[in-house]
């Protein structure tokens, strides 16, 4: 049976397993359509071994919900360390954004959280729109960006990006890092103050794609 | 209370407020956050008078699902008849299907369909990422979008569209028609061969972009 448990699994990459399983599964069914016993029977081990890490679904969504956030964070700050200018940043982030995916829970059905969680959660979302806005507005003044209103372009990043949880699969025709490389040159091309003449057109193949 | 039924409302109004409402609850809560229940309560109607509409709420969730793919598709046809070349379709394609996103229903948990109208949804989703990705090629062949990989952008420009969904408020600073505007003139700058020299810095401000 696929539900039984695999004993000899290292514990350290079950924690991986399930943030990654657990995403997936939420993403494509919802969370109050993916039950803990749904997730046991997907990574092949006991509902008592997920109940190890977390002591119920809403922790779960939670800690997904942070590694997420903390992700993005993470992303926003490597972008801001190494662009030179403000779409350099912008590409990055989006960059290293999508390269963090397979734990990306897109951020729907935040009401299923705690209310104390769900505030956090909240609060934390509301930061990172304002460091990218900041983001945006600094490539404005820099004149690598043009001119352009900041908020909605933040919600239209927030978007591309966040789709890509919908129709990434690993098992796919095209690396997550070519996904990144190409949505994001993509998205800094519709607010590059120089774009350029033309995108990869077959998105499998090298090179990287230049800003 | 709240939840006490308005018998003297009017039929079709209230087949159209059912609708919206849902989309919006499915939007916010998922599918199986939201009950039949929490509806009636939204409505001010009994479950009754929901009842009269859809047998269930997978019959809601299938209907809004038709809804959402038949304004998609009705968007397509008229960006194509009424844009002189490939990159004006695309932005009147994105522009027409976010005037439609009241009832557009976010399309996750297509899982939680009916499996005979889930691979009706799905072969209809994929008729019209067709119908985009042609239209992107058109474009390409004729100039006006710059060479790239459509099925990429196809993603990345559903994003855009659906993640509308999620942000939009009605009772926000920005009209849909404004949003609409401004999304469809970012992702058009995003793949013209001619990308304008600025956006609008406040989006609530007329005039309209121009292309």
């Amino acid at each position: 049976m696929s539900a039984a448990p695999k004993k000899n699994r290292k514990k350290e990459v079950r924690t991986e397993e399930l943030y990654v399983c657990a995403a997936r599964l939420f993403n494509q069914r919802g969370f109050h359509g993916t039950s803990i016993h749904d997730l046991a029977v997907e990574l092949g081990v006991t509902k008592a071994a997920i109940y190890h890490y977390v002591t119920d679904k809403q922790e779960l969504l939670y800690q997904l919900h942070k590694i997420s956030l903390r992700a993005a964070e993470a992303a926003a700050q490597q972008a801001t360390h190494e662009g030179r200018n403000g779409l350099e940043r912008l590409r990055l982030l989006v960059h290293y954004a999508i390269c963090d995916v397979k734990t990306a829970c897109l951020t729907l059905e935040s009401e299923a959280l705690k209310p104390e969680h769900r505030e956090e959660v909240y609060a934390y979302r509301r930061k990172l729109e304002y460091v990218l806005r900041a983001l945006l507005q600094d490539g404005i003044k820099d004149g690598s960006i043009i001119p352009c209103d900041p908020k909605l372009a933040t919600f239209v990043l927030s978007g591309a990006m966040n789709w890509v949880t919908q129709w990434y699969r690993s098992e796919g025709e095209w690396s997550l890092h070519q996904i990144a490389d190409n949505v994001s040159a993509m998205m800094a091309r519709s607010l590059s103050a120089s774009p350029v003449a033309a995108l990869p057109v077959d998105i499998s193949k090298p090179p990287l794609t230049p800003i």
